[in-house]
């Protein structure tokens, strides 16, 4: 084996909290808080890159609601890796940025995407996969994607449809190859009954996000299919560094197109078919979850469908005739009787009562109050 | 007319706090309770009374737990008419005792007994009804009952079988008369298919613990009905107003038999007979309801079935199609989404999470609490 090639993660933390109201608010989004432990969510997907990468050569890419917050929730990541958008522009300006960054010092430095608000529960095999995915993309222009085995017709996420196996890497400390496919597709949101014939194909994967490359590929890539974009993004990185950064920041990335990495680079990269293109998938075999909702978090805290998840009651709980709630009522005794599938989310200031079935709908609660005018509840 | 005889109303204020679970507590039981408006359910039974009482006149009988909170929020009741129970007996032994000790000084005195924990919706017909029984009790050795009309099969409550009426009260004010039937028999909580003949019958009231007769008319009754109760009553009240009176009360009350005032006087008494026993029944119709759980509070404060009754959310509320539900969560944002028929009520310390079919359960979490030991959450 080479050297293993110099990685740069870089976590992209920008999302709006509105799934996990009233949890989450805009200055307390999803990705900082935390939901399934002790760490917040970025917190763990800083944990589980440390393995694989260098704090500091680690980036992160937020907005000025969290940037604050994140910068104290990682103290080790340099303040000058906190990239604050002076406005929201999806994922592909904010990962193009970061090859533009990378790219004139350090070409063939891997850059990994990822989000901050998922969950992993084998955080080794997610190493391994990950230290695979940067072997591959380390080797000239080519692009890795992981791509999540599916376990149900899911509507939520994009499709990665998987052509031919060309490879298969094991792993230093692991019997489990890791498998990799070539990309023939990335497929929009399917409705139903395509995700039903998805499922049942057996070659396609949810696609999570994460996706690895050199700085000159994706710079490349970018100059390539957004060729707008390019040269906006190469100012902004020649003055990083400098005292007008934030100024040039301010300036120029709102003029950006507002789209995201996958529509911009990959769709039409993969349009070349699925050998000149060179996107490679590898499993994300893991336990993935983006915890998309408080039904998403159920799942991920219970063993069972019809257990009852209770966060933070420390001082009791008494349950009667009741299966499969999720309530957060930090401190309190909560006692449920003859209730089912409840969620019921308590915080100094809101309460909310819903159902397992109804809790991706929650965004309709925090539209509401939006119209209403109560910020503070946001 | 001739002039109002004097009216003492002893409102029983012994019972603990189980049905209204985690808002009441063994020290803050239900009628210490601003359950429906701002004034708790014994400051609102004595505002009731007020037009037809002198608070000099009221007498209070509680317990050490909830007596200080009494005296606070009854402070123009005299201290020495808040009598605490040594030991809980019952109503029986409560009554009589205050008729003990009005009868020396005062034998025609009307006592009034009145549950301090039920709500009434039309004062003015209330003291209209109470105005009508305290002439009749005042006449002779009669006993009125107050009968709630019935207005469903319900197996919770005792009930009164009405036989003739023998008279119609006009009120000063009011052109809506006030009936007097005799009691025919007082009848046992019924199983549902009584319940369902009793409704069906129309001679039939719920008894909802209300009574007038002189202090006389109760003493004689206790000394005929209950003659073991009767020297130990009289003993304690020999006692009242002297420093003695504590210890004579602490020693002496534990010693009477633990039996209702329906059971020790007023069924035996009906069994001399409608004519004989000379027990009067006047219809309640002034919007009684005792607020036996939470289910009856949301029937109380809500005008439809399908109202959300949303009690404390003085900053702020959002539904989305969620109907029939009771929460109490003060000074938050509650937000329901998808739910129906739910009881959430929020305590700095708990949170319950029921629905409305279930809520007269509560006292299962309650019995649960006290069986883990942890006293400090009932």
């Amino acid at each position: 084996m080479t050297a293993a090639p110099r990685f740069a993660p870089v976590i992209l933390a920008g999302g709006s909290g509105t799934r996990f109201w009233p949890r989450s608010r805009r200055a307390r989004a999803k990705q900082v808080l935390a939901l399934d432990g002790d760490q917040t969510m970025i917190q763990q997907t800083l944990a589980r890159l440390l393995p694989v990468a260098q704090a500091g050569d680690v980036w992160i890419v937020t907005n000025h609601l969290l940037d604050r917050t994140i910068a104290e929730q990682l103290p080790d990541v340099a303040a000058e890796h906190i990239l604050s958008e002076p406005a929201a522009r999806n994922t592909a300006p904010a990962c193009a940025l970061a090859a533009f960054l990378l790219e004139p010092a350090s070409p063939d430095t891997v850059i990994g995407i990822f989000p901050s608000d998922h969950v992993v529960k084998d955080s080794q095999r997610f190493a391994e996969v990950l230290a695979a995915g940067i072997e591959i993309a380390a080797s000239g222009e080519k692009i890795v994607v992981l791509g999540v085995p599916p376990t149900r017709p899911e509507t939520g996420y994009g499709y990665i449809e998987q052509g031919a196996q060309v490879l298969a890497i094991e792993p230093l400390k692991s019997k489990i190859p890791v498998k990799v496919f070539r990309v023939r597709r990335f497929r929009e949101k399917p409705d139903r009954h395509t995700a039903e014939n998805f499922l049942a194909a057996g070659n396609f994967a949810w696609n999570g996000g994460i996706f690895l490359w050199s700085a000159r590929t994706l710079a490349n890539a970018i100059r390539e299919h957004s060729p707008d974009m390019a040269p906006i993004l190469e100012k902004i990185a020649a003055a990083h560094g400098t005292p007008e950064f934030e100024s040039v920041f301010a300036e120029e990335y709102p003029k950006c197109e507002n789209i995201s990495i996958d529509y911009a680079v990959l769709e039409r990269r993969s349009a070349k078919g699925e050998r000149r293109s060179e996107i490679y998938c590898l499993p994300a075999d893991f336990g993935w979850n983006d915890l998309g909702s408080w039904a998403s978090l159920h799942e991920h805290l219970g063993q069972e469908d019809t257990d009852n998840v209770i966060d933070g009651a420390t001082t009791g709980l008494v349950t009667i005739q009741s299966t499969g709630n999720y309530v957060y009522a930090p401190g309190k005794m909560v006692a449920l009787l003859g209730v089912d599938d409840l969620v019921v989310v308590e915080t100094p200031d809101a309460l909310l009562i819903t159902t397992r079935d109804r809790s991706q709908d929650v965004s309709k609660i925090v539209k509401s109050i939006h119209e209403s005018g109560k910020m503070e509840f946001i």
